[in-house]
């Protein structure tokens, strides 16, 4: 099968007391899955392409659970490895209300996932055709051998042709800024499509100023034919509104903004980034189109439990562009 | 018995995925009961009124399911036909928030109500001393055997010296605009008190303009006592305002205006309705005092999960007139 | 692709109130999937093998439910016919206890697969390099056109060299045993593996005697190389046993018999036959593997909610054969 | 309105944590209503059968919550009243399983229902006409007032022509054997259909010996012409039987015996008296009849959580007399 | 051993169906504990003081349930008296949305609690190295024994040398503000750090005017060296302010003001108090820091299911002063 | 503080879909603490005595979690090291039905507790005027320094006089058999009280033949003063029965028998040891009785959820010796 996205990473368990209720005095979890490169399969696939996602789970009933899901989003998992011997990363997280910020626990150390070493997946193979390639800064910060995987995935695609897409995402409690910035910068090397926030890029790049300005140090430096840079807004813990700006072909575009009703913020930045790849894609990189589409897409995740955005295209284009319409859809 | 009011309709399964999850999703359901015109006997009865409501249902589990129901609310059940080889309509409500509006999926078709059929209830005897009558576009909608019915249930409570009372509650998904503008004018020729929304009124009857406008233009068409229409602002998905105008000997009358949360939003129409209609019929039809209460009753509604509202008078009439007080009531 | 198994039917939301309460008092319901076709190539799939299941579902938030249900079994649901204005079938089931038996209330009628047609799906492609073609007796029970598109499946499986394997499954609410008989007789004379019980037997042929006798008579009308009859015992409505007899080249086979816990039921004989196909296809046609491997199979499932049994092979082989271990596994 | 049966007493919440836990530990309550006056007249309303009930409610929301339930029960709920400045008696039930008995923490002091005394109700209008009027042992044990009460309606309902029906139910927490001997005694001079077990025949009036024992010294003291045993089998914490013994015009008579899973056992007494009571009254007193159903309808009960039996006589009528069948009822 | 925080009152049990629904159709019921006294124990331990509760519990399980509860909160509940035949206060909480405000069934009459007396607890050892004293105006106004031991308490308070808090706390269905002023006023000669609000200030004392004209009547009529007034803005019934506003040798201080999400309002008060007297003693009487300190406390509080603030003092220190920051924490 | 008995070993996250469902479909889960040594100070503290519990727990909301469990049980908990960069060992428990047995996912590695090493805590001084230490052989099997810090804990329990008692309690996914015994054979010789099953004793010590024949090799071996083996009968998944043999002062005793409802038989073997080490102590080593009663005590275990045992010595009392009474305890 030739695949429109192929990405590669890690799938987490993502365990949450319903209702802010605390971590701490908790009675029951609600199960979800997660994992930034995880969520982009599965969301380019919940809009209708084909997507193939790579990683290695645990040969027990947690690494089942993560397959069914890839699986039931429409992802092709037939490439991912169950192992024995290896653990399934989990995270706890606790929704916060005006002034309690949410939280996440993180116990994802010695996953599975970050197991994964060059040689593990055949990339010449399984790039073969593909259209588009996607990992991101959490990946490689995973372990030393997820960041040489991550190098050889990016080197592999843009062999194979595919377009290179990639997400600065980075974690503090997986490394240092200085591991993360010398990583990354081979990778971005090879990408096509880079996408970033103010945070991350000052964090690791140490690039300053207005959102022009990072978007454009990150173009000096490394000269990416798009690049985006998503702007959140955070009215308080349950509102917020979501933007994005891109550098194309030397022009600035920005995307449609959207008031948001926070339900669960969690892997918002990852679907916007499927739906803008996703848009991509189907439009002949029209980037004003797939920035306003990320943009819708990745506003009605912020309204979904879970880290994937169940949502088909018909939906997105349904509230892009229009205006505004709460009413009841019957 | 003699009846307060009497109402004629479906009466319908809700079933709704918690917290914002999608069906597409869903793990569990919450089981309601919706249907507009067992709304209105049910927020009637709940107000302290004598109701009886009209229907078919199935003689299985689900049937009983539906009469318990009735029953639990007050109204007086005894005049529903079981029958057999029959279904229960069944609605899958989806809660959205901004930006992502609520949604409803239908499988309501060949339910039992919409084999009701002229001569299945004995409108004369059941009527006989009853105070109104009630019923809505929906109903003749569901079928023509339904459409005669409803005509008759007017006709019938008209010869009974009842008040009738009628919801053009148009839904695209019964029937086209021409049909329903055939079939409601034989039924608005015998209504006193009509109630409408400015969408309904311009898809079936082509009124345009401003609420006054368009209210003119049906006491215009049709001369109807009493005419409100309901003016419902959605500021978002989670958040709106409520409010209705109100034309009754020649002058125009507003509600007072109340801010809500919208905790669930469905019934809304049928919460005005009959908090209306109480208050009207136990006012000697004091038309602000009506507008009022029926605008207090449906901001409560609002606030309370299911299609029917769960307030007694008392309750609304704490929240009438005086200023807002949201602090606890112990 | 090729496939291991394909079958074709119904796909339907199975509704069900928790642990013992009546539908009648609802409060929330477990939402799960159900359909004996889909049944059998979602379970095959559980077991490692690549299956395929035709059917047609509403293109609404139902159907996405039903397909995304499929899809996370590892059943490739890419046939599926997504269509407008269409319904899902629906079951409500009502687990009891002793001596209150379980119950169901269908709600079926009209639904997207009852519209299935011949030419809706090319069998000749689908089916080309499959090794086993599985459908039942409810399939053709849905509509006229269903039961020509029966018909016209084990036809063309037999043209395309598939096993063809049938299971009786006579429902009451679908047919009368003189419609099933006659269109049933058609589909059996394709039949390789016949999959039958005592009650259906005899309802629908006219079958009496022994299971030995009954599954004679089959042979004698039929002939087909392989017949099962299906054997349960109710000790009660939360305990029970299960156990199958088989006829191949003219020797009677027992399986294994395994004493269960009822937690749900539903699903049971598909997912016998699931495991006995499995094994079948798997070991080169061993029957008393096959039957053994089968009930063991069948018997995990009725501890499992849901009509799916979410089992691996390694699973099963670790019951079977073995003396009885009931201890934890750590 | 004229009744079939009228019964008068208390009305209170049962609150249990679900699936065994232990109330020491609760994280949630499943919420049903109880109190065996009340069981009474819903069970022979679920039944069909015209029933009202008698009590005191507190006016707030959790008499309202008691009414509604009524109400849904189909029992006539307009006699209630509803007081200021009173509270609804409330059950803590936990459900145990082998070898750790199910365990009831009353908290019901100074309920509404406690404070009902002799002139609350007019009895000589509620009752006419009524057919048979119901109330029990732990009614009058609620305080001095509702003894005076209690004695007051046998009396009325003899007045009016009523078959009396009463239940010995002795509760050690509300009142010593003696005190609840001699107020019992005055009550059951007018009974015509009374209901004991071995263990509240023996506490109350000290009969000794066999079953047949215990009913012959009924009969002996007080002459009624039905006296009935129930006679409980705990085979352990989960699975009992239920079979129940008469005297009727001089011999003895045995209902058929059943067994069960005990998956909500309270109100198990009050069920069987209800289908007792129903079949008596609906087949002109065949005690043989009416055991067999009130047996039939007691074992239906123990499967159904909460105390009331929410079963139609033709389940009831299903399971009688038929061989066993454990079946699922499609 | 000796406390920081020695507080005595009333344990309750607070029992509220989820999520906007009325008591009158609850379904299940939310569990927690709730009791203002009890509160300030547990929030004062969370934040890492040694304290502990003086009450008297029921000896069965819903007594053990409380006192489980306190000690998880890391409170000293070994002093609680499990008493016979007593009951626990039940409290009945229905979450509101606007504009319906939230609302409480009390039922907590006669409850263990109210029967405390002087001479229950020896406060001369219990206090005994005690840091700081703690009750309020609820504990007194349960009964006359309950003021008499009220008094006792404050007075051997201030014989070992405690800090004497005190908040006025004052609830109408307990008793009159005759009897409330009367009781208080003896309680508060011997009271270091008096709380109030506007509307307990003015019913109990009479004091009117701003809020600085109250918090100076009562240093004027009583002297107590620190005087503290809450400031709660309800926007609607889901969102609100607090700040608080002390008046400190001669000189008045503003809290820092917080917006919140009104997650769960109740035991916001107590909250307050609790952070206030942590910060208060373990900043050497910083009043600005530990207002300061107790608004954020308190806001925090807002956001988390229950009465109590389970919150580290780390995590309160970390939303002083900064700019808001509403992102996740990860 | 003096305790009755000081426990150490590890705190674990229990995480268990409800009623049967599997992991690998999980939806929601239930949130449980185990551990062994937990178990046994939690159970011992329930019924009366005082217990503390060492460990180390991550300094995150996961360890608060824990830590609140540990007090809300009674636990001295204040000994327990919070760290920093650590996790908390995570149990995943799926319920089993017949013949699908139980099974748990350990997800355990790296926890906090295994960095526990000799000089953590201060032994000497927790343990002075203790008058039982205990641990299992889980604990040493944790890391090599757990088995260091395990040895040293007997031995400074033997020298500060406490009675030592230990459970061989063998896992096969810690550790080896050989390494097992090694470490073990250390620490049995300063035990005083030895607790182990047929199957362990087989594993590690290689003893084989009757429960007599092992419980004699091991006095033989090690001349424990007593010697208890666990006999548990497994007559399917959901029922089973519990009984204990020890060998004391050369006779052997066996407990009394029951049998029971296995709702949840984790911690069963913990419980029976706390039961047994409760009675022993406050009997003055009454064998039979502490035998009675810790088999009285792990049969109520087996039907409350969870992994500790929430009742009262009261409780336990009850059941002991009676005959079987399973009606309502009201």
């Amino acid at each position: 099968m030739t695949y429109d996205i192929v990405t590669i990473g890690e799938s987490m368990l993502r365990l949450s007391p319903p209702r802010y209720e605390r971590i701490r005095r908790m009675r029951t979890l609600d199960v979800h899955m997660c994992g930034s490169q995880q969520n982009v399969a599965a969301n380019a696939a919940r809009l209708g392409l084909k997507t193939a996602f790579l990683t290695k789970l645990p040969k027990n009933a947690l690494g089942l659970y993560a397959k069914d899901f890839c699986m039931s989003c429409g992802v092709d998992a037939s490439h991912i490895k169950m192992i024995d011997e290896a653990r399934l990363g989990v995270n706890f997280i606790e929704f916060g209300a005006t002034p309690r910020a949410s939280r996440v626990v993180y116990d994802r150390k010695n996953s599975a996932a970050s197991t994964i070493c060059p040689g593990d997946f055949d990339f010449d193979v399984i790039l073969s055709g593909a259209r588009l390639a996607y990992t991101d800064g959490i990946f490689p910060g995973l372990s030393g051998s997820c960041s040489d995987t991550a190098i050889e995935f990016v080197r592999s695609a843009k062999r194979a042709g595919c377009v290179v897409a990639f997400d600065v995402n980075y974690r503090e409690h997986l490394w240092s800024p200085q591991m993360a910035r010398q990583v990354q910068k081979e990778i971005i090397k090879n990408v096509d499509i880079l996408i970033t926030t103010q945070w991350d890029s000052e964090i690791v790049f140490g690039y300053k100023g207005s959102y022009e300005d990072i978007i454009r140090q990150f173009y000096d430096e490394f000269g990416c034919p798009v690049i985006g840079i998503t702007l959140r807004e955070n009215h308080d813990v349950l509102r917020g509104a979501w933007q994005t700006l891109l550098l194309h072909k030397g022009s600035l575009t920005y995307g449609q903004k959207y008031e948001m009703d926070l339900i669960d913020r969690f892997g918002g930045g990852d679907s916007w980034c499927s739906g803008f790849l996703y848009a991509y894609l189907t439009s002949d990189g029209d980037i004003q189109y797939a920035a306003d589409f990320g943009d819708a897409f990745c506003a009605l995740h912020h309204t979904i439990p879970g880290d994937v955005c169940h949502v088909t295209a018909d939906e997105v284009l349904a509230i892009m562009g229009a205006k505004k319409d709460f009413r009841v859809k019957r």
